[in-house]
């Protein structure tokens, strides 16, 4: 594969595995960032928060400055052949968010700006996270606190070239309809930024490489890379030739510079897939008051569904010495644990592929995006009062049926969520299984998802977190 | 331009200007069905529509079915640096209909199955219209009627071939979120397939050039030619050797062809434009009762606005003697005269670009979408009580600043509108002139369009139906 030929700067940057500092430099600089700042984080009663409110005739949750977020309740209603109904508390956040990388190339390099994190709902306070992570109301500075660094960058003009710049969804089963900004800006060769210890450049091959870490990588940096299509000239890329080796890496380079034509499906039939889904499915979801939600309950300072199932909304009250603000108190979601995203791959026609689903949330802005083979918690299956276990959890079970080719728990965003994790699993199949695929599953190259995934509202962000983990290097 | 090496049907039947048929056959064909069938069209207040209601307690126009549409009021507020809010009835058709060409191939090029179809709002009655036009309440034949003929092509399995199938947006201004399904179908060659002397064959390019005669050719069939996107091999198609001649169809071509690293902004740079937009604006609409419209009123049986400006709801009682039902009344939407649609093309860069803006409606499913240079109606602006005319409309206005290269007046669809035409204008601008653009504004390759056109949700309906009137041959 004659990658060095790439003009593209993202992916050769995705195809290197050095950059300015080795990944044990990276790792140890994580350690340090953990140690030299002070955080603590406790569980409070949601009746306790200070500064947030609890309204007592529709239960919601708000800050008393009506900014940052509310937990309302939400009524679904999903209709196809049958339909589907249940209440739960939503996240209502009305305004996008900005995720964002500075990049700049260092010895020829592409190199993005990560900064060590601390998050109120991370298992281990620091992530490694994008450059900047900034809701409206933190760079709008609603808090009071200080603007965050590096927001100049992606919202006034200068010198920098835009890579990235896209809307893309977050979790349409936790938040109303939200989407957040995910950019990359890449600053000229000779322009100087200065930052703090808080900071680091590491290529996005060795970004990409620490997702085998559990919970060192935070979601939004792996909502960016997953948002990533590389420009890319097919000519210099001929597939194929990647998949005499066993290397998976190279089996997924193919696939990322398939071309279309040599794709299972033609790109016609991939959207006319994707339409007639759309077609036999309405969704309606409305907000309602979170003391109105069937079946949950505010119980001992915390919401919890009567099953114990899902999820709960919980306080939390924070120290630290580096943020925006010294302390602060906020609700967080808890999500029980065991979630799995997974990833079934095949080569098929001699070319990766991976198997999506057009997955129905109750909150995306158009219906259904698209998602990895299986996004659930099989735990919430258990009591068997609900609906049966979800298709193609059993390809994740035992290396009966292919090769695991990926494995690591990453988590949620900390900001909103608390402790919640998800197994990130990627499959390749044995090339002779055969499955029989329901009607909301089809079979897309690497680079058919990547042309998606430069629009808007088509690639769900656990999608985006388990193709950021497919690695370009060894 | 060796387009006869293209593998792509629809290109090449787009380039091909003789069909089965003459243009003066089909032209024959059309002004005989409107005399072989007998319609009458007789306006009538909404106060005495037979099967629909005026609720008197909200003012809104309904079938007594609950079925077709209904017609309501709109509240709008749409925030950027200030503040927009105004009400108006809306259309509300919570429900995707289907709109789609069969296609077959007859001598080694592909044609497309039209239909001579009357439509009660129709200046003329008959318009050259796609196979199928059907809401779900006709192919479920909620009205009673019969089945619409071949809608079995769209809606369920066959040996047909789907080149395009696009959730796409009708109009944001009149319809409530309402999109429909842009289909074209290709049947195997040897498929024999009958129909009556209402449909006939013809080619891809016939059906554009038919566009320069005023109101013969249906928005519906404009939609979904603006849908197309020709899956190119660009190596069979160089630009820019068409530029040497004044041949506008050539231009067209080589834009269509460009690879989009010739284009004046590249890929990234255009999404991070629309990105960008669409962070600098809210947009609510929210129903309200049609009584509580400020501003509007129903006036001897027509709901109209008191300024006289932007468009009426009429009522209608039509007899016809080749619909699924005999006769029907229904409301129709009568916009105001001297609406325009302007496409503004320039040759930059040696390859010929549109200007394209990103336009906010109130009822779109994601805050805007790309729109032509100019979609306004002037008249609407003459009172001077609400904003200054559009940007850029001065352009059409005469041949000073380039060459007028499309002009002809074609109509909303008129199963909903009534009598409403809107000029449609493509200038080719000097390639000497500068234009300073407004931020919501981006020059862009044909190619590059036709990418946003494959994802829903992306190009609004006017464009689509400029975009349809670029005809690829003399």
């Amino acid at each position: 594969m004659p990658i060095s030929k790439s003009k593209n700067e993202l992916f050769s940057s995705a195809c290197t595995a050095d950059g300015l500092l080795s990944e044990a430099e990276v790792l140890n600089w994580v350690n340090l960032r953990m140690t030299q700042n002070k955080y603590s984080v406790q569980l409070t009663p949601l009746t306790y928060l200070k500064g947030w409110s609890i309204d007592s005739l529709t239960g919601n949750i708000s800050h008393n400055s009506g900014k940052f977020f509310h937990v309302e309740g939400l009524d679904v209603r999903i209709s196809t052949d049958t339909i589907q109904s249940w209440q739960q508390p939503i996240i209502n956040q009305p305004e996008i968010g900005i995720l964002g990388f500075v990049a700049q190339k260092f010895n020829g390099v592409l190199h993005l700006l990560v900064q060590a994190k601390m998050e109120p709902g991370n298992v281990n306070f620091i992530q490694i996270s994008p450059t900047v992570q900034a809701t409206k109301s933190n760079y709008t500075q609603v808090h009071g606190g200080n603007r965050p660094a590096f927001i100049e960058y992606f919202i006034e003009k200068n010198d920098g070239k835009v890579l990235v710049d896209q809307l893309q969804s977050e979790q349409g089963t936790r938040y109303l309809r939200k989407r957040n900004r995910n950019l990359i800006v890449q600053m000229p060769d000779d322009y100087v930024l200065s930052h703090s210890d808080d900071y680091k450049w590491i290529t996005v091959g060795q970004l990409q490489k620490l997702m085998r870490f559990p919970n060192l990588v935070h979601l939004d940096c792996r909502s960016i890379l997953g948002s990533l299509a590389y420009q890319l000239d097919f000519q210099q890329h001929p597939s194929g030739s990647a998949l005499s080796s066993d290397e998976f890496y190279l089996k997924v380079r193919s696939s990322i510079c398939a071309d279309h034509a040599d794709a299972e499906y033609d790109m016609p039939t991939v959207f006319s897939w994707l339409t007639q889904l759309k077609c036999q499915i309405e969704v309606h979801s409305n907000l309602i008051p979170l003391k109105q939600v069937i079946g949950w309950h505010l119980d001992n300072g915390v919401v919890r569904h009567e099953s114990g199932c899902f999820f709960s909304v919980v306080g939390v009250e924070v120290q630290a010495s580096n943020r925006e603000v010294g302390g602060w108190c906020q609700p967080l979601i808890q999500s029980i644990d065991g979630g799995v995203i997974g990833l079934a791959t095949q080569v098929r026609g001699g070319i990766l592929h991976v198997l999506i689903q057009g997955r129905v949330e109750p909150c995306l802005i158009d219906i259904l995006e698209l998602a990895a083979t299986v996004q659930c918690t099989p735990e919430n299956y258990l009591d068997g009062t609900h609906s049966p276990l979800p298709a193609f959890v059993e390809l994740f079970q035992s290396e009966s049926r292919g090769r695991i080719r990926f494995d690591s728990v990453l988590s949620d965003e900390g900001g909103r969520f608390f402790h919640s994790m998800q197994r990130h699993l990627v499959v390749e199949l044995n090339e002779d299984l055969y499955l029989d695929l329901p009607p909301n599953y089809c079979w897309m190259t690497l680079r058919q998802i990547q042309e998606f995934a430069q629009f808007s509202n088509m690639v769900n962000i656990e999608l985006r977190s388990i193709l950021s983990c497919l690695a370009l290097v060894a």
